[in-house]
């Protein structure tokens, strides 16, 4: 496929090198910034532009990665386009490509970091577009980076999106709970550590539903009172434990 | 050391053959049930008993590890002993065992399964006594035993107890409402094991306060308002949402 990448941040990175890898031809990169274009175009050997309306008229596919609140201000500089044009926003409706004749998105489900390298294969893909064909062309060349390529709607990445906010963030912000907990106590936030191995690790082949553990799971009144007494004058983590606890409680039951 | 291990469930087990492969003598194990006695004691070379009162009063060290509220009642029934009892419990204070000479608390902290095999040089125990020289004691038994061996009083025991309901149970609970929020959308909950596995990676090498991302990270109200649009109708997910995000976007501020 003839490609012309737009934005050249963490996501257009590391897809242009591995659409490259893959084999396909990078034509052109588009950036703002001159340097950020050349800087990106001369490892996957594609021409720098700085200027949309220079586009090329003539390649398959146009990959619009560039921050969430530019997608719709890009797409009103594009010139009208035959090819396929997709964003890889997780968050953004297909929708804001429909100027075009064939739109679609193309979402690399995972955060990047510019600097590390990246197993794409281990990274699923979400597909979308305007057209079955268009769809099966984005499978197929998801297909050649990623095990992992899912046709999924607007909402269903909207879903998505939601569910990472859980099994991500709000995971993260546990993790920062629990170390603020023990770093009143004088005791290192390392001692942690198999048991956050562990329970990440136990889902990765059990559903969650099975891997509950602790006293709201055994609804173990003795030991949730105890803690609620030793969390007392700390409200925010007091709060956090109480609605959690009654959330895994009615879970249990249900 | 010749050692008494009072209790053949899993803690009991684990480390009656992580004490007996370090080289000390098990004389004796206790359990209510003759078998389960017998079962255990075969593997690692010791004396099966069922009544407390017949303990030897020669050993080194008695391992109280029953479940949390049977130890005040396995405690009742112990002869006086002038060796240093210990039970493993992270969750009960030592001064249960105050009625003994020398007591204390030897308390591996990971979560068990009877089945599987345990590393448990990887496993950090927590120890505590009436005196320093047996503190000392546990430490140096612990240290045959693990990497990490830490004094830990029963004060720490208790907030490290309630970081890891912060840090494992709450964390799989949220594991649980992203499946949730995914099953309602025809997703499947494999879609995030990346994204699960990379997030509980981060927090081994770097401190949770660093690693935050997501919407609330960077306070996005947009995508926030989108969030509890979608999560409408769905209550509770709702207010889990509300709360955790005002506290990740408060962690930020300070």
């Amino acid at each position: 496929m003839k490609i012309v990448l737009i934005g050249s941040g963490n996501v257009a990175t590391h897809l242009a090198k591995a659409f490259f890898t893959a084999g396909h031809s990078i034509e052109q990169i588009y950036s703002r910034d001159m340097n950020n274009a050349q800087q990106l175009a001369s490892i996957v050997n594609a021409v720098p532009i700085v200027d949309l309306q220079s586009v090329s008229a003539v390649v398959d596919l146009y990959v619009i990665s560039v921050k969430d609140d530019a997608i719709e201000e890009v797409t009103k500089y594009l010139p009208n386009l035959d090819g396929l044009v997709v964003h890889t926003a997780g968050s953004v409706s297909m929708d804001v490509l429909s100027r075009f004749l064939n739109y679609g998105v193309f979402y690399p489900f995972q955060t990047f970091t510019r600097e590390s390298d990246v197993d794409f294969s281990q990274i699923p893909l979400l597909v979308e577009s305007n057209s079955e064909m268009s769809t099966g062309k984005l499978h197929q060349l998801g297909r050649e980076l990623s095990k992992t390529v899912i046709k999924a709607s607007s909402e269903q990445r909207g879903a998505l999106h939601i569910s990472a906010v859980f099994a991500c963030n709000f995971v993260n912000h546990m993790y920062r709970l629990s170390e603020d907990v023990l770093k009143t106590s004088g005791l290192p936030f390392e001692l942690l550590h198999p048991l956050i191995h562990e329970t990440a690790n136990k889902v990765l082949h059990l559903s969650p539903s099975l891997t509950q553990t602790g006293p709201a799971s055994r609804n173990d009144q003795q030991i949730i009172k105890k803690h609620l007494t030793e969390l007392e004058g700390q409200e925010e983590l007091r709060q956090i434990y109480e609605m959690l606890t009654a959330s895994i409680v009615k879970h249990q039951i249900n």
